[in-house]
This record gives structure tokens, C-alpha cells and sequence, in this order.
């Protein structure tokens, strides 16, 4: 039995080797030619090339190295085996992180000071304190709660939105269309951790901004996007900024990546721009945990994290 | 009986209004000689006039507005009352938000992605995970457990040091000269909320930076002060900057203030700056605390939180 790794953007050797540590028993082949005559149970992706999972007769599941699925579920000769998300502390701490790093940089004017700063300006900034501030997280899933718990720590107030309706301890939460106008009237900083599926594709756009508050504490809202650069209509972000509608915004992803050159967001003064850095997928804390399914499988055990490839997450 | 708030450096009109709101009934003067034949019993002061509360004769006690009390140390003629220090859900929150977000800047490298961005330059960093990182807290008064509370649900590892031993939950603590190198040397990112007295003045020089790990998961130390200006030796940083010893800082306090056009630290490109901004003391929050510590005084109960003046803080 092997095991393909199929990556594209990247170089798959640390993935490999981080697999191979993980299991040294295993035969991991990065092309299906070289498993020979043993047959490929399982495949650890990211992006694969569309249709070569289809000529693997023996695929018992498929496993993505980050997150989101999106980039499996776009292979429109996907055959019918279970694929399951990664789900790790490793990688929702690190999203977490990021979030909770990008709320209190907007939120303590990092901007203001830093203008300051290149022009020798002391001068303190009115500052709100955090339980005046409603944080609205889009998208509930692992990484959403990590989040919303992490920032009521902080003092934030939270929200929380969702396609189905959700519980979460002390986030006050709404769900489906029917309550996203109330979501984004409640939200000063707007936080988006959505998979991207066909209902998502595109929501980041002007309407979705126009719900926005117009008045917080802060002077204007605040957007920032971790979840998929396809959720967003950037057009109309520049916009909003433009226009004062937003104040500010951190987006970590884009609908095209790299981003190009000539997109203004890399220039525009309010938007604080990372590489699809927010949480990077670390093979030696990931690894383990797909070797581990793969070999519970193998003993017969039900696989956890299963995607509802209906609702494409 | 009468309230003098005495206050040097900034308007005291907000806080007369904030005081006066939470105790209408009192009386409260920004000048002695409005009380008229009323005795002023308490003091409310942000670096009073030297001289001035020894004029006072019926004074019982002196509250300060901030979380230090050196400003108020240092009247030579400081008659002998009791001193209060303020002790603040709000002015804590404030605090931890500023190290919370300072510490994740660096760890994030905030910086090296915001001079990307300028280079339009699409490159993920190394990111160490937070619990590859630990933080050491220098000072572990209310503020300094806050934050390491709040660090530590962010993931990362805490120290602390204090003059005296201290034990905080989940933190490995420190205390005097003797376990100074130690912690030195356990901190990758070195946050100093100290207050200011005869022992700590300076302390942040030339040997307690070299006495940080050389080698960090982030490339080198960071250090972020937030307690006092005059805890620190502002060029031994520039020298531990300039000479690679030190990779970062962030500072929210300096030895003269504001800090002088002609510091290179405004323009140095690894120090980030905020003009003493890191938790704003808010009238509206402070002033009942004050006002309900005075009432609760006069029906004959002990005050809280009180300086010790031997120890200077």
C-alpha cells in the first residue's frame, strides 16, 4: 500500500520527508508511476493536478494539507471516496494568532503610530477599550471559535456568522441570509474565516460592505480576510476604502496569487497585505496527524473531519 | 472636606468632570485656595507641584492616576500619608492589549511583512509556532500577571522576574540580582513593565541586554517597555540595535518626553514608537474607583492598594 503526495505552487520535499517521519513504514511516492505495482489506498493533496486522482483505481480517501478543500473539490473528475480536512491546534493557534494580531493592530491604531512615527508626532490617540468594540467573525467552523475565544480573552465583544445555525459560548451568533444584515450591522471589525464554496464565492462584496456599520468607535469599520481570496470582490474593497466606507483592511488572500503587481492593494495606505501567510500549513505538526488517520483507517476506525462535499466544507 | 486634583503635564478638566460625576456632592478644586475654609483631606494628583501637598494640613491620603507612583515620589516634600496606587480592571485590560499586540507584531514579523509590501513582494516568512517562543515579564505586579495570562492563551511559554519572589500560575518565575541572568537568558522577547524606583532605575542597560539569548527562533531578542522611560538606557538599546545584539523594540515610555525630534529612536527602522499611549488612563473609568475608595475611607474603612514607600512602588 502507498501513499501519493500530490502538491502544486510548492516544493512537495518537506512534505515528504515530514510523512515519511512520520511513518517510515509507509512507501510515499510524489508520482503515481512510482508506487509500481503497489496500489495507492490514500493521497495527501494540495491543488492536485485535476483528473490524476481518477486514475487511481485503489483511493480509499483523500487528505488536504490545509483547511480548506476547495482546491480538492475543484478536480471536476473527483472520484467518490471520503476526503477529510486537517484539522490541528497547530494550524488553528496559528490562525488564531493571526487574527487576534490584525484585530489589536487596527484596533490600537497600529497605522496612526506608525504615520506618526515617520513624521516625529507624540501624540495620543483616543482609544476605545476593547469591551466597546463588537468583533463579527464570518465562519464558525475550528478555526472561527479558536478565534472568538481568543479574542473574548481579550476583552472583545464577539459575533459570530454562520451558513447553519451555531452555539458558541458567549458569541452572540446569527446564520444564513435571513441574519446577515443584523451580523454586519453588529460588527466594528469585520472577520472573515469562510470556506470557499459556491454559496461563499464573491460574498466580500459591495452589498456586504454597504451592510457594514458606518459609525464605530473607531471612526469606520474594519475588514480583515484570512478565509479564501475568492470570497472577496476586491474591486469593491478599493472602493469602500476610497470612499471612507471602510477605515481600514487586513487581507491575507487574494483572487489571484501571488498578487499581482498592479493590483493597488499593495499600495493603497489603509490595507495591510500578507502572503497567505496567516497560517502556514507546518509538516512536522501535520504530517503526524495524517499518518495517524491513515493508519486508524487501516485498523478499521471511521475517519474524523469528513467534508460534506454537498456543502463543499 | 474638600478634593484637590493636582495634575502637571495635560488639561485636568476631563478629569475634574469624571470626578465630580462619580461624587457630586464633593467637593473637588484644581487650586488650593478654592476650597475656601473647607479642609482638603485627599489628593488626587498626576505629578502634583513639588511642595504642594506639604502645604495641606488635614491631608489623609494621596491617590495617583496612573498605575506608577514615582511621579509622585518624587516631591522631596512628600508629607507622610497614606499613598494609593490606582489598581483598574480597565487600565490592566489596556495594558495587556498593548503587550499582547506588541509581542505579536514581532513574533508575526509585522515589520518584515510591511517592508515587503512596499517592495511589493510576495514571500512567506519562517513562523515559529507561539509555544516555540517564550516571554519574559519583567515586573509581575497586577499588569505584569495579566499579561502573562493573556500571553499564555495565546500559546506562548512565560517567564517573569520581580524583585521579590513571586508565583504565578503557569509562569516560571525569577526574582532579584540572583535570578536575573537566568531569566535573561530564558527570554526570547523581553517585556518590562517594572515600576520605577531607586533599584529598577536603569536597569534596562548595556549588561541586562547582553545578558539576553543570542539565538532565538525569530533570529534574535525583542525587547518591549512599557513601564517607565527612566528604566532605561536609551543608548546602550540604540548601540544593542545597530550591533545586531538586539532584532527589535518597541517603546512606549522614554527618559525625556515627548521624546526629543532629535532621537534617532524615532527614526530608527527596527524601533517602533507610541507616545506613552499603552494604556491610556481613562477619567471615566479611574474616577468612581478614586471617589469610592475616599467614601469608603471616610466611613472609617482601610484603603486598598497601597504604596510602599520604602520600596517605591
Amino acid at each position: 500500500m502507498a501513499v501519493l503526495l500530490s502538491v502544486t505552487g510548492f516544493d512537495p520535499s518537506r512534505w515528504w520527508e515530514a510523512l515519511h517521519n512520520a511513518a517510515p513504514e509507509r512507501k510515499i511516492v510524489v508520482d503515481p508511476a512510482a508506487a509500481g505495482d503497489e496500489p495507492i489506498d490514500y493521497a495527501v493533496v494540495w491543488k492536485q493536478p485535476p483528473g490524476l486522482l481518477a486514475t487511481l483505481p485503489h483511493l480509499k480517501a483523500v487528505f488536504s494539507l490545509g483547511a480548506g478543500v476547495d482546491h480538492i473539490l475543484a478536480d471536476r473528475d473527483l472520484p467518490d471516496v471520503p476526503i477529510i480536512r486537517i484539522v490541528a491546534d497547530d494550524l488553528k493557534e496559528r490562525m488564531s494568532e493571526y487574527v487576534v494580531w490584525r484585530v489589536l493592530d487596527h484596533f490600537r491604531r497600529g497605522r496612526a503610530y506608525r504615520q506618526q512615527q515617520m513624521q516625529k508626532i507624540w501624540h495620543e490617540r483616543m482609544q476605545p477599550a476593547a469591551r466597546e468594540i463588537t468583533v463579527g467573525i464570518m465562519g464558525l467552523g475550528v478555526l472561527g471559535q479558536d478565534a472568538a475565544e481568543k479574542l473574548r480573552v481579550m476583552g472583545f465583544e464577539v459575533t459570530g456568522w454562520s451558513r447553519r445555525e451555531k452555539t458558541v459560548e458567549g458569541v452572540t451568533t446569527f446564520a444564513g441570509n435571513a441574519g446577515l444584515p443584523a451580523f454586519l450591522e453588529s460588527a466594528d471589525i469585520l472577520v472573515v474565516l469562510l470556506p470557499l464554496t459556491a454559496d461563499t464565492r464573491g460574498i466580500i462584496d459591495a452589498t456586504l460592505l454597504a451592510g457594514l456599520r458606518r459609525e464605530t468607535p473607531l471612526g469606520g469599520p474594519v475588514l480583515i480576510n484570512a478565509g479564501r481570496g475568492a470570497l472577496q470582490d476586491e474591486a469593491a474593497i478599493l472602493e469602500a476604502l476610497d470612499s471612507d466606507r471602510l477605515m481600514e483592511a487586513s487581507l491575507d488572500v487574494f483572487t489571484v496569487e501571488p498578487l499581482p503587481s498592479d493590483s493597488r492593494l499593495w499600495i493603497h495606505p489603509k490595507v495591510f497585505v500578507t502572503p497567505h501567510a496567516a497560517a502556514l500549513s507546518d509538516p512536522d505538526a501535520l504530517a503526524p496527524i495524517v499518518m495517524r488517520q491513515i493508519a486508524a483507517h487501516e485498523r478499521g476506525e471511521a475517519l474524523n473531519n469528513l467534508v460534506d462535499r454537498s456543502a463543499g466544507y
